[in-house]
């Protein structure tokens, strides 16, 4: 039985392992439809126009959302759609705000988190699973720890008569796109009085070797003029080649160093970071805090008035807590903005953006 | 404490199993309110004119969906209205078929899915628990190991003076009568250019001594005319005599054999289904998988140019999945109708068929 | 690393422990705004003005319901409103009836059930995890086994510039506020043609020292005049003597028993309680079911023509089942008046009442 599932499998995989195999470039196109972005599965996905339009989309909707007239005119624009939440891996923060999301557009939504109550039980193929989401709602959202899990997806639905968008939660330790946009979207809000993100230096603090957020953020820098990027981390977190490799083509200049302290002046915005031991296989680093890579309340008074201190979320102990009260913690606003930029996505991908920024002519 | 709780429960039971050791016939009347069903428990409570009925019903839901102003009038038919899905038992394709159909109407959904999160952990009798979502919503829906679960839900709130329906979404090992429901809506859409179910030839492959869909189908066939049925099944998976002497009682024609191929020709549709190894005793026969029951792709070239494939899903390995790209492969469209079917049968328990079917007036 | 986190958890529960330790009587303006309840964490907090103006309220959303038009009408008021319930402890009246009421009155609801599937398994302490609800949504309903946690959510979120309401849900053996709120709409209804709860005289049964409804109700009786308790339990589940004191010093006139038949036919009102044996230390008590202190179909001959049987349910075996269907068991009501009660304190919470009270002008 286990062999002839493996060889259908197989076969089914063979188109895929194909398409998987091309540069992400290649194949950004396969997830377009009518010159609009359908699934969205990369950070590489989004370009400087399509950010400037999706953050003024998001302001447009929370300054809507503020008003009892304006949350009911935002909740009829889908309220005719439904979409799936897919959530293998535990989350908070991401499920919540997409759920949420969801919910300020009208969508209704059905959720799985984990698998023990569905039909895998059973024996039934990802894929096929997959469709029977696609057969229900207009919409798939996905967690999963497998890397290339929502791309996947999104390749099998594309190849059927019935697609629906999906959208990567987060698949495995890279791709996490929407992280990436919620980033863009607080910088350039918190820069909003000082010229946006442009001509900006940025410090990216903590575990930058396996933080996909760092990752995915350092690339999308190619966007922004004139950005200077710092990485700052312990020797074995330093940022991976791949991402040094991409700055230095793209002549985005950035620099390493482990003195977190003596950059502090000199940034716009620090991006702190947790170390991710969930992802450890060394026992050592896991019982390790770095302490020298926290951002302590006495650091306050080395940085600028206009320095912004970013965090991903959750925290352990990278940040004191005292830090939360002073203006210029952005985490939690960054958080709010994660609900507002993932509402803007899902009213881009079905074309409703039109009818929300009709409402401000 | 065990002993006494025993007792009670005992006296509860006796009124109970009284009731339920009727014959199903004599039971159907109990589940109707006012000439209508109400109850959904059986599929024998489902005649000709109920289900030429909801299979119109049906198309108009679908119909309307496909429009937002459509949608629109959809959603308000149930929006005072609350369902609850208490699902103990793994689900994907029932549990998400019915929860957006309730969106569809406009209904909210509770969910229990598993009882850990439940009072039963503190021993209270599933009759109480029962009772409990009754004082809160106005629907049940309900999958339940133990046979016979959803029929004493009902007969308990039938008997309390706040009844809401209860829908039975699958009760132990035999009943599951929304499947049925929507197996007769599937092929009658297939046979659509062609006369519908009446008059045709319907191969059912595989399990047929434990699969509860085609015994449900199996039993409706009473209500279309002209119908053959052929089983196709190894030695040991033969369809029960129960089912077969009601064939012979309503004089449906039917064969048996255990040659796929030789029968595929012959047949306008062929109704696969998973060999159910979650419910076998025997080892050996779980680690087998019969491939002479497989539809394979070599097979399309041998069937019928109007032959319907269903599968009620999940599959494992029974279909190709090469097979998933031919337009004859029906079970998509078959997942699908599940949702459609289920939608028009919570807007007939609730009264507001009328409404649907007077937007096409 | 957990010495770190340790260190910062005591930094930040500093001012904390100096509020907590603070008497509940001057903690209580602390969880109101604008003159206003805004955070409900204590019983303590609901004096007769409010109790009246709840119980009106919920009645007159519960007639608003039982229209078409009024059931639109309520589920437009807080359509643009967003609730998290955030349940760690198994629950089903509780979870089901906040939920049915925010459905009632229009609000989306995202659930956390248990802690397996969120962030905290990453490390997060549970005052981020809450700020991070706060950052979606604008209601937070949580039941959690820590005593204080509500309080402590309350005090958090207060702090914060985000703010949302927090509702207790129960936190801990002590404190369940909404079950205390829907147990005195019940009595006042069951009352109703016969002067309301001023001048009963109830007698409460069963499991008085840990049972945290019964402790609840005792205190809210300074609200009403010239009612008399009676406190029917065996030796070793007494009421406690803090609620003692308490009804001592307001001069409200109680006796204690282990008589329960010769106490039946003077009293209004029965509230029955179950034994919590999950709190039970002592495995000899787990086992008694101390049937003593049941009510038996045979003692109905024995109570008032009016007097009300209440449980707060779930029971096991100190109601018989029989005694369900005599119109005197008012337990199935209670239950439906938990979900009215908390609809109405939600609308209250919002500030909505008004536009409810309104419609019947």
């Amino acid at each position: 039985m286990t062999e002839m599932y493996a060889e259908q499998t197989k076969q089914q995989f063979e188109g895929w392992e194909e398409f998987y195999n091309q540069s992400v470039d290649d194949k950004l196109e396969m997830f377009n439809r009518k010159g609009r972005i359908f699934d969205v599965i990369y950070a590489q996905q989004f370009n400087r126009p399509f950010l400037d339009q999706l953050g003024r989309l998001a302001d447009f909707i929370r300054q809507l959302a503020k008003t009892k007239m304006g949350s009911q005119k935002l909740r009829t624009l889908l309220a005719h759609k439904r979409a799936m939440l897919y959530f293998v891996q535990p989350s908070t923060r991401t499920f919540l705000s997409f759920q949420n999301a969801c919910y300020i557009l009208g969508l209704n939504v059905s959720e799985i988190r984990g698998t023990s109550t569905s039909s895998e039980v059973k024996g039934e193929s990802p894929e096929d699973t997959i469709r029977t989401f696609a057969s229900y709602v207009d919409l798939i959202i996905s967690r999963h720890p497998e890397a290339g899990f929502a791309e996947k997806t999104a390749w099998v639905l594309n190849q059927s008569d019935h697609p629906a968008p999906v959208l990567n939660g987060g698949s495995g330790p890279d791709q996490h796109p929407t992280q990436a946009l919620l980033d863009i979207y607080t910088l350039e809000r918190e820069f909003h009085n000082i010229g946006g993100l442009d001509g900006k230096r940025i410090a990216m603090v903590g575990d930058l070797k396996r933080g996909r957020t760092v990752r995915s953020l350092s690339y999308l820098m190619k966007n922004y003029r004139d950005v200077e990027l710092i990485f700052v981390s312990p020797e074995e977190f330093r940022m991976r080649n791949d991402i040094l490799d991409f700055l230095r083509r793209q002549e985005i200049p950035f620099k390493e160093t482990d003195d977190f302290e003596s950059i502090m002046p000199a940034v716009d915005a620090i991006y702190m970071t947790r170390i991710q031991n969930e992802y450890a296989s060394d026992p050592k680093s896991e019982a390790e805090t770095f302490p020298d890579f926290h951002f302590k309340a006495e650091h306050l008074q080395r940085i600028h008035a206009h320095c912004a201190i970013l965090h991903p979320l959750p925290r352990r102990y990278e940040i004191d807590i005292a830090v939360d009260s002073d203006p210029r913690a952005a985490y939690w606003r960054q958080e709010r903005c994660g609900m507002w930029i993932r509402a803007a996505l899902i009213a881009y991908i079905f074309g409703v953006d039109d009818e929300i920024v009709s409402e401000f002519d």
